[in-house]
């Protein structure tokens, strides 16, 4: 029986490398390296990498679970949460210099062709983060606060691609133009 | 001296081998395999695989380029080129059934941090392709079909911003609802 704090090892160091090097830019030898276990020991927890792609990734969502309830917290307007959570956001990106970008995006573009168990589970999570973007629009939508002739599920699509393509983009540029323009042009121009 | 159409046919196998399989995730020898080459060819035209992939994402974009001179087409008017030109890269993207997505987008997530050489290009590209779509908002605004109280820049990268992310959520999903999505939040509620 394996130890299981072998696999916990794996999970974070996984986390940390492939969202550093891309699924395709390191191996399983890298990911044990950063865990600082033996190799051999990988395969008595993950029939494959793929099998730790989605490992990582489920990780990943399940970490990003805070950010995201923000959205939630209805002691604040609905609208005033959707910006501290994309500032929450953005801050994060900052403090990772613009490198790495978003594990779930990065993974969309990398995977999505090359494995069908990795691109099941973006489904699933990029369904789930739309729709908890969308019942802050709905509720501010209910409040008076966005119009509500705006398609709510169009538009939280919408925002998330925006914010993905910006996550991107900052990423080639290393600075912040992208993302203050994506915050005006959200909050002023579409939401305001 | 070499031939060079061995160069050439690098090249065309090049951008078709990255974009469907991303940069970490095949080798030269897929590429030299792909052009009909002998792989020991390809460093007489090539320094590394970095610069066949900057080589790569250029030929990209000049192929891009009749599409993108929709944008500048003066007997129509400057929103419905607009239109034309999403449409226009949409049905590209419905052609491959939504997989491989947009090279320049592929390597901004997968290189940005890994080639310094590729994200120089991606700086420019990115910068132009801006600039094409800002312009043609202004027009939009000059002729009064869009608010001139919109910043045409930021909503540009946001456009583009938006897009990238979309082509992103069509490669996961395998339909095109972002793209509708997209379309309809963009001509109706931001631009319309």
């Amino acid at each position: 029986m394996p130890k299981p704090n072998v696999r916990e090892q794996i999970v974070v160091a996984g986390v940390e490398t492939l969202h550093r090097r891309g699924f395709n830019g390191c191996g399983v030898q890298d990911i044990t390296d950063a865990a600082g276990v033996p190799k051999g020991s990988f395969y008595n927890h993950f029939e494959s990498k793929e099998a730790l792609g989605v490992a990582a990734l489920d990780r990943y969502w399940q970490n990003a679970g805070d950010q995201l309830r923000t959205l939630n917290d209805e002691t604040v307007p609905p609208l005033d949460r959707l910006r501290t959570y994309f500032e929450s956001l953005a801050t994060t990106m900052a403090g990772q210099g613009y490198t790495r970008g978003c594990l779930i995006g990065n993974f969309s573009i990398e995977l999505a062709d090359q494995s069908r168990l990795v691109r099941d589970r973006l489904t699933v999570i990029l369904a789930a983060w739309t729709r908890a973007i969308e019942s802050c629009i709905r509720e501010a939508q209910r409040t008076g606060a966005v119009r509500s002739t705006l398609d709510a599920g169009a538009l939280a699509t919408v925002l998330l691609s925006a914010w993905q393509g910006t996550v991107m983009r900052v990423k080639v540029d290393k600075d912040h133009a992208a993302i203050r323009q994506f915050m005006a042009v959200v909050f002023t121009d579409i939401l305001g």
